[in-house]
């Protein structure tokens, strides 16, 4: 449960996955108004994102009541709310520390742009990659980090590197003033309490199927 | 939810959530294994994983009693049993279709071979990279996949193409009898049913962030 502090939406609780699933909603709507849809029933959001209507109308509850009784939801009106809550009416500095594979993949990954997610900067330490370009990015030094933070704010980090620099890279991190952190290192990081940190792994994923695999494959099972 | 066939967990519906900190509890375990501790409390595998003592308690209940009550759990016993449930009591085979920096950042990725996953290997259209070296992993021609697939079977396929291939690749997939799919691509493919897919949005990950720095920091709100 993602709780929040009293504000706009009051003292909610809401569930991650309703988070997850507003982000799928607002992609969906983004495509309904590049086809100039105006309304939408919640269940063909429901079909559109596969999702239950119930589960949709449930989850858009959370946050108010957006949607008119028989006739459906605004399109344009949904997407801008749903946007809104997802903090995305806006556009976020995000720097990568790590320029390696995943580093490099995420900096150029064209699905953060499109969302608001602007790539202010890649870092690294090592002297063969510090220089190169990255589309036009430039990998910069980490010894510059604490200096372009001073002349760039950035909201978002993006942690990159192996597990035994993460801390230090966090730390520096916290230097520069983050908000919030994505920590693709598995391990954990210590940071003040008012940074979030997202800890991603990428094996939980394969896991998610090889549970299901293996409950439908128990032969395998020695 | 999960929910999976009549089995030895019965008819069960998992909560996905669930599983996912399954894959934590395991992990906290395997380093519990490695420093020679025998028996464990769920008030410590809380404190170890960041979550609540009765929530560890209601996850590991729908697999069944596993541990003594004041007394706790067997370690090695409930590692065991977990790593069942998640499917990691074997191993599995696993193909890359495309070998961009995203594929080859999970090609190489050192958490997969740590859970039982196996990169068998590593497939692209780009006569660039075919043939090139990652670590001990050929970069193949897309065109033996499924010659591959004929000598080599292989339960998962990841596809890391862009968009608009992720259909072709897909189908190509299915053609080699893949049994579950991760899909990198942010499109949603189309696959008989019992194929699981997953679809994996790098941007979320960072929405769930901005959701709550959002709330945090409405003077930025428009």
């Amino acid at each position: 449960m993602i709780s929040f502090p009293p504000g706009e939406y009051g003292t909610l609780k809401v569930p991650e996955a309703t988070i997850i699933r507003l982000s799928l909603y607002s992609r969906f709507l983004q495509q309904l108004i590049e086809k100039g849809v105006t309304m939408v029933m919640s269940a063909e959001i429901a079909s559109g994102t596969g999702v239950n209507a119930a589960q949709v109308r449930k989850d858009l509850a959370y946050f108010g009541e957006f949607g008119l009784r028989g006739v459906g939801y605004y399109v344009k009106e949904l997407y801008r709310n749903v946007m809104t809550i997802l903090g995305l009416n806006r556009e976020w500095n995000v720097v990568v520390i790590g320029a390696g594979n995943l580093g490099q993949a995420l900096s150029l990954y064209r699905g953060f742009s499109s969302r608001g997610f602007k790539i202010a900067a890649v870092f690294d330490t090592d002297d063969s990659k510090i220089g190169q370009k990255l589309h036009d990015l430039e990998i910069l030094p980490i010894s510059k980090l604490l200096d372009f933070a001073d002349k760039n704010p950035f909201e978002v980090g993006v942690i990159t590197v192996p597990a035994k620099f993460a801390q230090k890279v966090a730390d520096l991190l916290v230097l520069s003033k983050v908000k919030a952190i994505l920590n693709f290192a598995p391990v954990v990081i210590a940071v003040p309490d008012e940074i979030d940190v997202r800890n991603v792994d990428l094996t939980v994923n394969l896991e998610l199927l090889t549970f299901k695999m293996g409950l439908k494959n128990p032969q395998h099972t020695p």
